[in-house]
């Protein structure tokens, strides 16, 4: 079913992708410490109440608080300190009318006492004695069982991104295992007559491969596994048999393709000889990234990306990231790293389609400026110099300098 | 030296840490595949130019720029076709006037060429002739030796955390080891007679810690290496002791205290008694997050964070975090993750100190509203409910309903 959609903007050619691809995301249990930035594949409640006990939220004396009702600076209520509720203990001592036990901030309250007057709002009278200067209403400064969770309470949901927080979160309440999404695993083939891995001389006409590390790196920031498939040359029996070898080992595969038309060409057919449906999607109205591929091959999402490092991470962005969050369940993206800054020149665009370029950002008085930088997309050091991108969305002809704009810091 | 500087704001706490700290940012060697978000530890230069040899950046014809000067389409230059750039080795053919070589995008240019024509403004005229229709520029189409990076070029700082771009960068020239700065090591301390770990069941009056593992997890995105010492009592012998195995094990040194007054004096006396000069900082106009200590000992920053969640991660945004990236020679620090937010509510705050609270982000029109969370600081669910961290000024007395503000997405 080869190239039945047509050039279709970045978010379209997602959603062809996402109607066509059925998702399960497949879990594994990993220690709830070592669960950081993973995504939860189930829902959470709490199996029990947190605290579990009635806490001391300051330093002080636990009273009942009808004891101080009423009582001033002048006219103080006058307490019998009866003993002591010690931090990591039921306390031994329960308070009666009349009565109050020292208490330290997280201390379980004695039995009796219903609140807790701040160490600052006594004085001691003697050894045994209190003055309390201001009343505490019932349940002051008293965490209650159950006041940060309840049990069965949902505390963290299926398709969550785990943040330090979380992770003490759970713990807290004795989760020490998070069932997770296991991370969608990234197949990447780099092709190129030209290419030679990075730890070669490349002779005259060769070139390193830097896609291939390139494309690893965001897959790992972005949450998935990268699996290396290696160089393969511009012939189409090579590259089948390394699209085969990804679908294996890939929940999605990735062609870093030359740009040439002729192996543009052999991505798109490689793709539909070797999986159904095929190519869905050939060509993106985006500058810089227009000859890319979205395919799905027998259940795994296919692409084919320009062989250019600006436009093959500027695909990424679109439409790769969003499929690794897709395959993982992930329910909430992340809000991107951005600045506003001020531009320093007009960059034009044609309408109809989604522009990219990148800035190089400097201070500028209180701000920052923001200074394209053009080098032609084939150069990794254009992206290498620049410090964000800055979108110009389909409908607009362009930015002014001057204008300020939001940049995506990477 | 104990306690000779008292209460200060967020930033004047760094500032004497810093003038008090003698950094020293050690380097280890990493293979650069495997350096991402690593920080490099000593400035890079080029050593070759890139790309090495004179490429095509388009699919079309190699040419002597001269030859189609004037070129229209009524009256197009005809130029023989004498063979062809192949990918990934130097051509065997070299054009001379009058003549072309098909190139595809990323060729090596044959000798005599200077320009390339793209395809679309040619026509073939038969199997060795084509038409030229529009005149290109010498150098037209055509990436230079040296024009992404030339050999001696600074390409990165030291400081400088690597991204994707950045290895692909590096690989492309063939450096395939780095020298970036170790992971600062944090030692990380929980104090508390009420603490058991997260696999114990606690009896009353006991909770589990979930401080060691919310630091450790705050620790690692930070780029440092978190090293649990584990819980100590509230007892003085027993948490000299666990600040000198912190000392011999860490880069830095975090005790994470009971914000009891009694329990906050013994951090300060064990920082005092393991190192010099000991207490620098004992108190930082915040909320939360007062009763925090600032160390010096012996050459390792140690910080005396409070017990409860939401201070202790608070001070570690304002502090710790900013120690690691010093201790690891970091320079740029990465924009935070900020939305723009509309205040669902006032928040009052006492001018001369830094507020801070945690809020909740929902979709509300074409924006977000920011809902304040005002559990209190004890509660880790505070913070696992909340979507990020808005700030109060120091001199600000608040933040009013209906105002925009930045929220801090974690």
């Amino acid at each position: 079913m080869p190239e039945f959609f047509n050039v279709l903007p970045p978010a379209e050619a997602l959603e062809v992708l996402k109607q066509h691809l059925w998702v399960a995301v497949e879990g594994e249990t990993v220690d709830t410490a070592q669960s950081l930035g993973r995504i939860l594949a189930e829902s959470v409640r709490s199996p029990e109440e947190l605290p579990a006990f009635p806490r001391s939220a300051m330093d002080g004396f636990a009273v009942r608080a009808r004891d101080t009702f009423g009582a001033t600076e002048g006219l103080p209520a006058y307490l019998k300190v009866v003993g002591e509720a010690p931090m990591g203990e039921a306390p031994r001592v329960a308070t009666f009318t009349g009565e109050a036990a020292t208490v330290h901030t997280g201390s379980m309250l004695p039995n009796g006492a219903d609140s807790v007057v701040m160490v600052e709002n006594t004085q001691q009278v003697d050894g045994t004695t209190i003055e309390v200067v201001r009343p505490v209403a019932p349940g002051e400064n008293v965490i209650q069982p159950g006041e940060d969770v309840r049990a069965g309470d949902p505390v963290l949901e299926a398709g969550h991104r785990l943040r330090p927080q979380d992770l003490g979160g759970l713990l807290a309440l004795g989760i020490t295992t998070v069932r997770v999404a296991r991370r969608p695993r990234v197949a990447i083939v780099s092709t190129g007559d030209e290419l030679v891995t990075p730890n070669e001389t490349p002779t005259p006409g060769q070139v390193r491969d830097v896609n291939t590390y390139t494309i690893a790196a965001l897959t790992a920031e972005a949450g998935g596994e990268p699996v290396p498939v290696g160089i393969v040359p511009d012939d189409y029996e090579a590259q089948q048999e390394a699209a085969r070898t990804g679908l294996e080992r890939g929940d999605i595969l990735i062609f870093s393709a030359g740009s040439s038309v002729s192996v543009r060409d052999i991505t798109a057919d490689v793709f539909n000889s070797v999986g159904q449906p095929g190519v869905l999607v050939h060509g993106i109205s985006l500058r810089p990234g227009k000859p890319s591929i979205v395919a799905l091959l027998d259940g795994v999402p296919a692409f084919g990306l320009p062989g250019n490092p600006v436009s093959a991470m500027t695909v990424f962005d679109l439409l790769v990231r969003p499929t690794i969050h897709l395959l993982s369940g992930r329910k909430e993206p992340s809000a991107p790293r951005s600045v506003r800054a001020r531009l320093t020149r007009d960059v034009a665009s044609a309408p109809g389609r989604e522009d990219y370029f990148q800035v190089r950002l400097t201070p500028d008085g209180d701000g920052l400026s923001a200074d394209p930088v053009f080098g032609k997309s084939n150069l990794i050091y254009t992206l290498v110099r620049s410090h964000g991108t800055v979108k110009i969305p389909m409908e607009s002809a362009g930015l002014y300098a001057g204008q300020e704009v939001s940049v995506v810091v990477y």
